[in-house]
């Protein structure tokens, strides 16, 4: 409702060098194909800029993440890869405020894997199901406007259980031919920083041109997004002198 | 864990009397079914006695309701035939501590919609889907010992947007052929008391003499049961004297 | 993000012209002090109107309530005057996606108690305590910008047990003097709707006359606002052909 | 409901034997006065051990680890010093079902902020004051006969914003003598694994020793303790085989 959001997409970038039917489906690689989603659906609201793993600091040295509202991460191969100054760096920054979105394969990120504190590990299959992703909460700002279900026509299989603590609100729940079922739209809180995780968007099936996908990309940008940081103060544990907050004025 | 549950299994018990089909799946009634289970998982943990609507008060007057410490509900053609009096009576005992489990068409039933707020309603679909029953919290009581998935082979298909608050605890999801979900599985908590809904037991598919969905209604009875209340009063809005705490002795 | 959000604060409008004390604080009544709260905060992305208990369908007939983003609901001492069609019409409104801000002893009214399920009693104490209001999520968008704690000089005390459903989000925790504590910032999801409860409001303080206050209300004016439907169609039970979602095409 | 549960009780068992305070508090150390009450409070129902840093592996070796139904964890001054090995040992049994219940200062264990995913860190003040500790789920277990409220008359007060997700379930609320509140009773689930965090219990004043807070342990353990565990395997990403549940007999 106020100002530009600033978004860095953040890829890996290997698999769509390496890997023909994923330079097929995605010759700019993947964080391109995300971030023209974006501008094409939140035009002026956002200014996107991506970042990649081979680039210095992984392109997100601190003045980036310090100028980033919403950070997207796709991740797959090389997780392993990504140092841990930076994984720090950013599980710092989600919980001081910034927005953290989390896509398909980024469930076994380090960002991803440290913020959950669990395995985050899941049930896969990569053939050629039909995944359908339902709306199980109307209500919420990331399923406006959004076809209930996506039909996403060929798609690797996630699925239950996955080894997440319980989303503090669950948006989407998907189905798969073979009849598994998955927690696919995911928001949690954690500090003052809102985190979505979104499995849709396997390397070889072009679903991030999907409209109904983008669109969930695009509201979860909006939803991720803190206009403006909590006066409440996250310390190291602090001492308070008894009665501290006498004199603060309060309202 | 200590001390029997006392289980009173409520069926309106109309279908099984009116159609063929019906009476061929449960020819006791669904309630008989039901309660056959629970003794032969339970044994001497429970004491299974069963109502149904055409009983003076539904089978449900204050003695049998106040020595209940579990109800299960089965309701399906004649929701509106209850009357407001027992409803108003099973809610209360809700508050105040009784377990309740609200299977399948129950969904529809004055006590539940009155217990939950919306409208309940769901999508469905009455062919002969295969349903798979997905366990999404496994450290949850209820799904103890339980099969991932439960295979239901022949069932009605129900599905989302399930037009409920969102569960406190969500066990269970299920899938159908058709490629619809549903949350089916749901735990919610009102005053002292804990709710569970579980939507397989259609009445013409024998599903409540599956083991696996015995096992659930087992454990959920178990999970339901409040073995000693809660010291906090619940009452009318109490005006508190200042410090009414004090000389109470805390411990 | 866009456009005008269209309020309507809801008073019932009776204590404050028959207790002294109440004329004294809100002299214009308690829904014109909230309504210029919100035009200050949020100006043009506000328009404000007000409705009574004693105006025609209590203010709030069809063509007022569909032209309605977000209402707001004080009440106090007539909740039983207020008619059954217009409870139901509020809370059909609510779960098709109007948001709900219910204020105070708005608690008690029928709109919030057929919408919760429970008896939503509290205890309360009608003395000069002093109310501490403390944010529990720095990440949600009612936290915005508002101190920690507010701090609210002269209060009714409210507190636990209070018998409402789990919320779905807990904003704010309040202590008062005599060592109470509140859950008095919870938001609530039914249907497409968002509903949030926040206390503070006793008819004979001026709390809503604190910008600390003001702003969350305004933020929770934000909040509750759905800018766009969402698809999803809420029926009654419907049933579905097999496949019914083929063909539809999804995105 | 079924066989003993094994319990351990680790602590880290510093600040007894070199604060003269603590050491008259807790002259056997804080693990055995919190022993000696569950073994008061449940009798048979628990076979409880104790294990210290000093120990080596610092008393939880894989047998203990694995022969533990319920760990409770207390440690204030040397979370630094537990190993990085025995961390990923605990955090292990936690996800593959075993409970951890977490103590006081232990909300800046390695073990918790490791499964949490946050900074743990809180606001706190070492003087006297009064903590009041309030029940706000009277239908959860651990409530089960706990005064409302507790009265601890002189400990460490603890603050908000304690920064840790949501809690999945929380039972109690407290606030202290200079008005802060806490979050102080708070369920978490995590893979198969229950967790319980309960913030009394500070070093100095004999709190362990207080009925109504040896009851909040005795049914936390009760709560924590899964007697059968899940079916459902966890196990690193595995790929499924199309129909990979075919032929597993369901139920």
């Amino acid at each position: 409702m106020s100002g530009v959001i600033r978004v860095t997409v953040w890829n890996e970038y290997e698999v769509e060098r390496i890997e023909p039917e994923a330079r097929a489906a995605y010759p700019r690689g993947i964080h391109e194909e995300i971030a023209a989603g974006l501008r094409g659906w939140l035009g002026d609201r956002v200014a996107v800029r991506t970042a990649t793993l081979d680039q210095p600091e992984h392109g997100l040295p601190l003045p980036v993440l310090g100028a980033t509202d919403v950070l997207v991460w796709w991740g797959h191969m090389a997780h392993e890869d990504v140092s841990d100054a930076v994984v720090a760096r950013v599980h710092a920054r989600v919980l001081a405020g910034m927005g953290l979105i989390v896509l398909h394969s980024g469930h076994l990120s380090k960002v991803f894997v440290t913020l959950m504190g669990t395995s985050c590990n899941l049930r896969w299959r990569e053939r050629e199901d039909r995944e359908l992703v339902w709306t199980v909460d109307p209500s919420h700002p990331i399923a406006h406007g959004v076809p209930h279900p996506i039909v996403i026509e060929r798609h690797e299989m996630y699925s239950e259980f996955f080894d997440i603590p319980r989303p503090d609100e669950l948006v989407f729940v998907s189905s798969f031919s073979g009849g598994e079922v998955l927690r696919s739209g995911c928001c949690f809180r954690r500090g003052k920083g809102r985190i979505f995780y979104f499995s849709p968007g396997h390397e070889t099936f072009p679903v991030y041109a999907q409209p109904g996908v983008q669109r969930v990309l695009a509201n979860a940008i909006e939803w991720a997004h803190s206009p403006e940081p909590s006066l409440l103060v996250l310390t190291a544990s602090l001492e308070s002198p008894i009665g501290w907050f006498r004199g603060q004025g309060g309202s």
